[in-house]
């Protein structure tokens, strides 16, 4: 399966420690080999030598946008709406407020009930703060189409599930709020760079991600943030600030906001940061996300086809249909943690999370059938012992 | 003087072109050594190798309080009362709501109209979100003292101005605030790391900066910000996230607030920045900073004595007494957008700040008397032809 894998070449693109079988690319991607340069570059030649002129001899100054346009083209969105600052978590509040703008008066934000936890807060702060105009509704997954009502403003959801290792209907879910009168932010930090999304194609209005999971962009890498065209112009961002000013440089005391998504930046870009997530995406050129999601399907197959015919006492905790599935295969056991710390001495590395699920990111860009082989195996082992 | 600078060694930890007379060190502060080995065993190492595992085995996951700490030694500060995280805007942000937070009710904003811009675009933007909860008050800098009235629930103010180099009496101000019932937020942007702040000792209650001037962090590096301990636990903040949580590796659907400075944070810590701004602050080891503000006032005092002399056309644009200055000298002169171009060219590093003004910084840990001395004779060169 390696050997006829369209993906085997990329491996060599990443740094990967001898004998590790990485399979939490997930929460952390591996080292893309250009990161290294790149860095290098951007602080002994950039930072040392051109000192305040790299702001312009380098481009600094339009970093994000560039680095967000390399994401644009992972996600379904066009160049120009799609913007690197910040960390997904401002990036919520930033579009949640923009979206309420939008909507203006009183609002009702509904969400999921198992949504990634600071997703969660960001929007429980939203509403403390709100002065009793905005409320969070959280609801189960399974009943997101009915409460789907013109009384909701903002549909808010994490595309892929960091836990269940289960995915939403983006287009579907996104048709529905339009039909609604609702808007929509997603969260892609556990989709994009792995599994095919489409914005423009779904009509959705914001979305936001991380940076330092599937796009590799380092440990706290910087996050993004998406805003369809037709609303961009019509936002006066909540979190206001130079570099979303139509003239930085004038230093003028009257906030006049640039145009396009620009105007969501706030604060002055972080170029060190960007910079590694920017050489990181080099790895996405020429890849099919199609391709890709399709890989990292049959990844998790083969790991659950093994797992359950030789750890019976494992339980599946993520859909067994691969269309269903994130990039990863989440297992159930009540001694998870344990069995868990006994894989990474065993150098399998995935992650554990409260309270007994077992998670394995499936990474198609440096993962090998091989990798998930020899997870499978130790798993066994230990189970054995 | 030179010879008997006691700063006389910091210039070799810092890596700086040959030839160049950098005085914008207030604008980007140049490349401490001791970032390239730091942020290539980071990226190379911590990362590459450990993978995941580093957030716990490289302590990443406390970084931003560590880094704080050593923010905190500079500014008058407590260890436990700054943290690192996103821009100065954003901290500026996530500050004055915490102080509106523990007002309550309606409130009164005074700034001075010459305020950074991109403070004032901030303030801006929360007064109008505010639904009219919020004015914000801008006034002249020798009003402020008048209009600090128990009217007033907060003054923020940025301690030395980017483009007169005049400071304010920040523990001045922070005592008639106090007497008038205002909460205080000081932007130290322009002072940190380069003038004695003494925030505790003066009762500031917020504070805010950032990471790429005289910290020497790096192009975008992170921004801070310290709340004084007895505000800590008060505060439900309003960019909560993940991070700010009590117990974050719980992934628990409910925010519970992290007690202390930690309650501050938001997402993921921005690992490589920070850690490059925490190796970057190794080069203020041992320095005493009212004796590092007295040799900026030397240097200052030595380049507006040479101007003067040897260049009568130009106006001075700063207070005269060093102890009134920050750690910069402004001139301004009709053609300043053409001199300080033709400077570049002859390699004296400064800036111009619209309409008709020039900005020297001089950081003392790596400026010398000689490169003020070269400065003054390059503008004399270039006035004279």
């Amino acid at each position: 399966m390696d050997q006829s894998d369209p993906f085997r070449d990329k491996r060599d693109l990443f740094d990967l420690p001898d004998g590790i079988v990485y399979l939490d690319g997930n929460s952390l991607g591996a080292l893309p080999k250009a990161v290294k340069s790149r860095l290098r570059e951007v602080v002994e030649e950039e930072w040392g030598k051109s000192l305040i002129a790299g702001w312009f001899d380098h481009h600094w100054v339009t970093l994000p946008q560039r680095t967000g346009d390399k994401i644009a083209m992972l996600i379904g969105a066009d160049a120009g709406e799609v913007v690197v600052t910040e960390s997904t978590s401002i990036n919520l509040y930033r579009a949640i407020h923009a979206a309420l703008q939008l909507r203006g008066g009183k609002a009702v934000i509904l969400t999921e009930e198992l949504n990634f936890p600071t997703d969660l807060y960001v929007l429980d702060a939203i509403e403390r703060d709100s002065g009793g105009t905005v409320a969070v509704r959280r609801v189960k997954k399974d009943r997101l189409m009915e409460n789907l009502t013109d009384e909701v403003a903002i549909l808010t959801l994490t595309h892929a599930n960091y836990r269940t290792s289960g995915r939403h209907d983006l287009a579907a879910l996104t048709a529905k709020a339009r039909e609604a009168g609702a808007l929509t932010v997603w969260d892609l930090s556990h989709s994009a760079g792995a599994l095919p999304v489409d914005l423009n194609g779904s009509g959705v209005d914001f979305a936001i991600g991380c940076g330092y999971k599937f796009l590799n962009g380092g440990p706290g890498g910087c996050g993004y943030i998406f805003v369809a065209r037709r609303h961009q112009n019509k936002i006066l961002p909540t979190l206001a600030g130079w570099m979303g000013h139509k003239r930085p440089f004038d230093f003028s005391p009257d906030y006049e906001p640039a145009g396009g998504i620009t105007r969501q930046l706030t604060g002055t870009p972080f170029v060190l940061g960007i910079a590694a997530l920017d050489a990181a995406l080099e790895v996405f050129e020429g890849v099919d996300m199609t391709a890709l999601a399709d890989k990292a399907g049959k990844l998790g197959d083969l790991f659950i086809a093994l797992v359950e015919e030789q750890c019976p006492e494992i339980g599946l905790a993520c859909p067994r249909a691969a269309h269903l599935r994130t990039s990863q295969v989440t297992f159930r056991h009540r001694n998870a943690e344990n069995i868990m710390a006994a894989l990474a001495k065993r150098s399998v590395i995935g992650d554990f999370r409260p309270p007994d699920v077992m998670r394995f990111g499936l990474t198609p860009l440096y993962t090998r059938y091989e990798d998930v082989f020899r997870a499978a195996t130790a798993l066994k082992d230990i189970l054995k012992n």
